[in-house]
């Protein structure tokens, strides 16, 4: 395999190896005796010998086969050396020097030597400007971070140095393990794609981080991509993703389609998993060290405290990805048995303040019975009673069974416990949101749940208001809306009359039809009696063969209008009263959820901040801001919708939909009030 | 002013006062006895002495006034012991037992009684079944939880007694301190509401944190939370977000506003800011340990690491209200005297790796003389040269003029200097991740930045193809896009023919004119050979007026077509190739950019998969996801786009845009292609 001896190395000459602990040479020097016995020389002009060993003045000196050079001296130097390692014959090379392509037109020109003689010599070289690289597996360090890394499944590869050390250090805090660390420097010769692909084979990695600021070869990184995924998980964080600076572009696909948008489209096609933040990538280092590669959907909560078990509730139910399991009258019955009364057997199970580790420990026994858990989050909050410690305990002998996550929420009255779950090879969260996000991430939109806002009206107490009424009632508030109910077919030519106009929708007025176009119970566009006489016929038709049981009190003609579909509703809410509802109307409000809310009284100040707080606000004032004028007949109706709530407190429901919003107004073309049900 | 003797008593009964450890009454009595010097009057049966005080067989024993009553005995004594103080005229009580209204119905009777004595008596009753509360501008904690608060300016109401004790022992391990802290317990008398308007009237708070599971009284509520956020912030977590149970809604507006989103919206209506994680709870206790309760919008990034600070520069440029102050060529030169070559002077300013303190002291002194930066973000990563604890105490010197927020990363290598922070007042933040979202919600959507996609084409070096190439290119690949080329009026006839039909759509032809629309270019609903005379010439005068330069090679003619309004587009990534955009077409691309990315080549599972992704994925499937099969040409027009892409290095750009798809077809309607200028 391809990088296998740059791995592990059985001999190693460190260049620019040094006795003077603030220098990176003794360091590196440290780091790499620190590991497994192999062969070590040190090579420096100074000294006769370093850290105890004897020291050479060239790779040269070496009477032995050298399996890896690791470079630290002042840059200009670095070429020289280069060329006498490959006048050894040796294949690979570290060059933590820096001074070079980061350092101006000079360091470019000299970063271009060195991958001039990699490639003529055939050498595996990473850097220059890097931090070097660690393999726990065989326990080697040519890298001059301080503190060894825990071995672990992971690889971490970063493009950035300081990341690298940050997250080293943090790992250790956090008792995370790593199988491989790349620091990979300016990528003179070896760049991100001969390490993905070498982690690809390397069975001691379990999961791959990689942070990118640039990626040198679109097509072959989606291929290794895909190669890796299919494989393990591949998680990239990748920065520099707000700049769209100089990219020209004339279409709208070109402006739609920046730079950062299409590499998260190709990292996601390839399967791999884009995250935005450093905490995000910091959270799947130990997501992984707790073993967890694969994407998990059912989750089962236990928790001695409420108030953050019902926010991790909440949040799992609000997730794209994960659910919590309904548990079976069988389990909730066996839980019942382990707890006292006042506990909370649904999910969350809330094992209540004063719990302690057995009680912990039995609801695990019954959790690991259940087949369809895929993981268990355990909150555990600091209360009088509780010994976090034996807790930890529980949780850690349990965590062979069922993954359990675990978040101990607290600080010094937990502290034993974490340490206790970390001694147990687990990892502590210390927010259980963390845990939510992170395994939803992993899902990576796979198991994308539905999130189309529900119609089901269930076993409703609300009766409608008849049409009449409610276009008297609204016309009393200023809202133009406007058609006339026939009773009979012989009153559309003096509703024609009255209306005006050349072309109107007929819609069937039932008390039993709610959702009139679901129904077939409008057509719109009809010219004159003919038309409209046909209309009432094929609705009549419709009806009676969809919802033979429907009364129909008679059809409401109105005129056609034209413009933007709006929605303006009003909901009686029992804790704050009417909540007005406002976005953009016909199928769009269903699917994109566009809308805004606020409380009665609405004034009109806070009627135009609602409008403008909708997404699709651009398309309302024009994408340039031409059109504000239109608004305020719409703030009007806000306005008035609000009043018409607070005074007529029996009305429960209001939806004016759509609202047409042209030029010279805006008008309700269907509206329904809903009351209790007497 | 009301709760003030409750908040401040002199004078202290303890009834339920023990002397073993493990008891409620233990803790308690241990508490209130450590804080400032008061008259504490211990109450229990079964002792003479309590803790080294005398202890009394009943308050009515004790001889002196009472302030307040902390009340920890079995539930069953509350009622009488309750009934004791009212006789004692004791007009403050906090009942610390359980077994009230959450233990069942003899529970809700007992808490009945409570509620109504306090109301015959004019007591002022906190609980039962909570913690207590504490005060520490008193000195003065009367909960049984462990440990004391840090004295501070943040006061903390909840409604869940084990996220108070989390707090609690998180923010004493984090250096965040409180003024008060409350646990509601189950609002038998005293609620939520009645502490918000203490604390509204409370001078040393200066922001409050709410977490509440539910409000009694609505219109109450957004009245003192707007009399609350005129004067401080008020940050509320909800938990319970995620229920919908219940709500039976028959209109639209019933199922788009549930009632979680009506509580959201109430919450902002009145100026709080609500968060959906423990995280960003917590978050802002930090933020308001650091003083910064008012929203800032202009940030500059100190760092001595790359990544972190790229990754912290994109969120800021992503927030909804940050921005990167832009510095000016003064400061610019100002940094780049202090500051190695190597070092980066933009914003963030990189101090680079081996920074010691002195160069973040010549920073921040620079930093300081920029009027406008509001907020400056530090981060340090543990480098080898680093020495955090001096660079953190020139955080805390320079912390008094402008904020810094610090994020020192890392572990065991940064801890000291994060101690070094704490010890100066100031907080750490883990990942500066958290800095950016805080201080994003902070401004709770009140500096909204513009979103809109630009469509500035800058400086473009892209021609576009003739109309008549591209529609070969596309028909070749099998991508209907149909339409004649007239080169003058008399083509008019001809063309009529060719295409069929009775309505008609008439564009211009003309390199110059990208943007057709914006250039009213385009006539539709045309009918025959004397509307599109007329079209013709309106078309010319127009462009003769608006773009007087523009070459006009002709018009084209096509057949107007009806459906659903789609965009496919490609654009030639740099580092991936063509990347395929899909998505809706029309203004609803420009402003909700609801549009998917794939990388070529593209088979047909994948342009489905593709289209599955757009949000508004249910408009195309129908809301019920009847008209799948239309979907197939769609597919069929993404997969033939990603091969001509492939084949056809040449072109840079292509939008179809928009695609018409209807019942029977998809079809190109407009259709552009950008090559590179010769």
């Amino acid at each position: 395999m391809k990088l296998e001896t740059f791995f592990e190395p059985k001999s190693v000459a460190v260049i620019g190896a040094s006795s003077d602990k603030t220098k990176v040479g003794y360091a590196l020097l440290y780091n790499i005796l620190s590991g497994s016995k192999r062969d070590v020389y040190p090579v420096t002009l100074k000294q006769e010998e370093v850290q105890g060993l004897r020291a050479y003045k060239s790779v040269l000196e070496i009477p032995a086969e050298v399996d890896l050079a690791v470079i630290a001296v002042h840059a200009d130097f670095v070429a020289g050396i280069l060329r006498d390692c490959a006048k050894k014959n040796i294949k690979n090379a570290v060059v933590i020097s820096a001074g070079f392509k980061e350092a101006g037109e000079k360091g470019k020109e000299m970063e271009k030597e060195l991958t001039q003689i990699a490639q003529e010599n055939g050498i595996e070289l990473l850097g220059p400007n890097c931090l070097g690289f660690m393999n726990t597996q065989s326990n080697f360090n040519a890298s001059f971070a301080v503190g060894n890394l825990r071995p672990g499944n992971i690889s971490f590869l970063s493009q950035s140095g300081a990341l690298g050390t940050a997250m080293l250090d943090w790992a250790n805090k956090e008792k995370v393990g790593f199988s491989k660390f790349i620091s990979l420097g300016n990528e003179a010769s070896l760049s991100e794609m001969e390490f993905l692909e070498y982690l690809e084979q390397d069975e001691s990695t379990k999961a791959i981080l990689l942070y990118v600021e640039k990626i040198s070869d679109g097509p072959r990184f989606i291929d290794v991509v895909k190669k890796i995924t299919a494989k393990k998980p591949l998680i990239i964080l990748r920065a520099g993703r707000s700049v769209r600076g100089g990219e020209a572009v004339m279409s709208h696909t070109g402006s739609l389609a920046p730079a950062d948008a299409v590499f998260t489209a190709a990292c996601k096609q390839a399967g791999a998993i884009t995250v935005s933040s450093l905490r995000e990538l910091f959270n799947f280092a130990k997501l992984f060290q707790m073993g967890m590669y694969k994407p998990v959907s059912k989750i089962a909560i236990v928790t001695n405290g409420g108030g953050p078990s019902v926010n991790t509730a909440d949040l799992v139910d609000l997730s794209s990805s994960l659910e919590l399991v309904t548990f079976s009258e069988e389990t909730k019955e066996a839980l019942k048995k382990v707890l006292p009364s006042m506990a909370a057997v649904g999910n969350p199970i809330d094992v209540v303040g004063d719990a302690g580790s057995s009680r912990y420990d039995d609801v695990f026994k019954i959790l690991n019975t259940v087949e369809d858990i895929d993981a268990i989050i355990c909150i555990v909050t600091p209360q009088m009673m509780t010994d976090v410690e034996a807790i930890s305990q529980v949780i850690v002998a349990h965590s062979k069974e069922k993954p359990i996550l675990a978040s101990v929420m607290g600080g010094d009255f937990v502290r034993r416990g974490i340490e206790v779950l970390e001694q147990g090879g687990l990892v502590n969260f210390e927010f259980p949101n963390d845990i939510v996000e992170t395994l939803d991430l992993l899902s990576c939109g796979k198991n994308k749940k539905s999130t189309l806002v529900s119609h089901a009206p269930g076993d409703s107490n609300l009766a409608m208001l008849g049409i009449e009424e409610t276009m008297k009632l609204l016309n009393e508030y200023g809202i133009h809306f406007s058609g006339v109910l026939m009773k009979k077919r012989d009153d559309i030519p003096a509703a024609i009359e009255k209306l005006g106009g050349t072309s109107f929708s007929l819609k069937a007025i039932s008390p039993d039809i709610i959702h009139k176009s679901d129904a077939h119970a409008v057509l719109l566009n009809l010219g004159g009696v003919p038309e409209i006489n046909y209309g009432w016929n094929k609705i009549i038709e419709e009806i009676v063969n969809n919802i033979p049981t429907a009364k129909i009190e008679g059809m409401f003609l109105q005129k056609m209008r034209d413009g933007k579909q709006l929605i303006v509703g009003m909901k009686r809410d029992p804790i704050f009263g009417p909540a007005v509802l406002f976005g953009f109307g016909g199928i769009f409000v269903e699917i994109l959820n566009d809308v805004t809310i606020r409380i009665a009284p609405i004034d009109r100040e806070e009627a135009f901040a609602q409008i403008y707080e909708v997404k699709g606000y651009p398309i309302l004032a024009g994408a340039r801001g031409e059109k504000l004028n239109e608004i305020g007949g719409l703030a009007d109706i806000i306005v008035a919708l609000s009043k018409l709530s607070v005074e007529h407190p029996e009305i429960e429901e209001i939806d004016l939909n759509p609202i047409m919003l042209s030029e010279n107004s805006a008008t309700a073309v269907d509206a329904r009030m809903m009351v209790k049900k007497e």
